[in-house]
């Protein structure tokens, strides 16, 4: 490999989605994930920590980004317009990559250990919401629930988006998670 | 010992408890909490897996029962009062146990390994009570959404109940929570 290397971590992203889907999670080495991508061990490692965290590693921009939309929403905006708000970026983010979330999602269900890790990031990114809220005013225990409950919706709204027969987009299917969870607190 | 050990499971798990916040969970071994229940290693693992599992013992019990009152909640019940049924049967089991249940919770906050099992067992008890609305007749999305969210007021409830300095019962802060939720998505 010379050191010119465009998207040298979209690469290795896709590569390791193909292997785990070919061979499996398990039976798949961070060597077979550089090789397909076409570049060296050593340079998986400048971008990922382990074979896990490729399947990871987009939660702390996705959560960023999610937390700027939420800081600027305008003031006065109700708490849950503005996890809304912030769930609206999300869907942005991911709405284009159905099928490599799809693929994500069925290796996750697979292994406990990563399921396990999906839910920390996600409790993670409902306690960034809640400070974020916080941070605009609203007062506790408002913050963390609306914070939660918006996880709620980011979580099953992504989970059917990536699973589903139908092709709405992942902002549609929020948007009405959202109105059915207004239905049901009514 | 004998072979008559009244509630050896309850000793083992308030020695474990003790040991725990005297030494640290780390420094605490199945040896000990065994000698500070005054009963063997062998007895221990009639009733736990792991020094771990004395945490959680109680999340099947507690699922269990949650199961049942969402189960004999009378027919042409609101799915979200439901739910808020099974959580008041929650509230009556871990109620009296306040004390323990905030060491229990400082315990599992240090550490990660705690936390993501925790998280996981949430998750299993949403899930279950997720599957016992449908056998309601509640479709999905609704029965996935409204008892993730019931979910999301048992923890925030349970938290705020162990760490509060007031002195409100469980099944109060709870409720109270079901009505900020309203509010919230009013």
């Amino acid at each position: 490999m010379g050191r010119w290397e465009p998207d040298a971590a979209g690469r290795l992203r896709a590569a390791a989605m193909e292997l785990y889907v070919e061979r499996g999670y398990d039976q798949t080495t961070v060597a077979d994930i550089a090789a397909r991508a076409g570049v060296t061990a050593r340079t998986f490692f400048r971008h990922f920590a382990d074979k896990r965290e490729v399947l990871f590693a987009g939660s702390a921009e996705l959560q960023e980004r999610m937390l700027e939309a939420l800081a600027t929403a305008p003031p006065g905006t109700a708490p849950l317009e503005a996890v809304a708000a912030a769930l609206a970026v999300s869907a942005r983010m991911l709405g284009d990559h159905r099928e490599y979330s799809r693929r994500r999602q069925e290796v996750i269900a697979a292994h406990d250990d990563l399921r396990e890790r999906e839910l920390v990031k996600l409790d993670a990114i409902g306690a960034a919401l809640a400070a974020g809220l916080r941070d605009r005013g609203v007062p506790e225990p408002e913050a963390s629930l609306t914070a939660d409950t918006g996880i709620v919706v980011f979580r099953q709204g992504f989970a059917r988006w990536a699973f589903a027969a139908e092709d709405r987009p992942l902002l549609e299917v929020m948007t009405e998670l959202f109105q059915q969870l207004r239905a049901i607190t009514a």
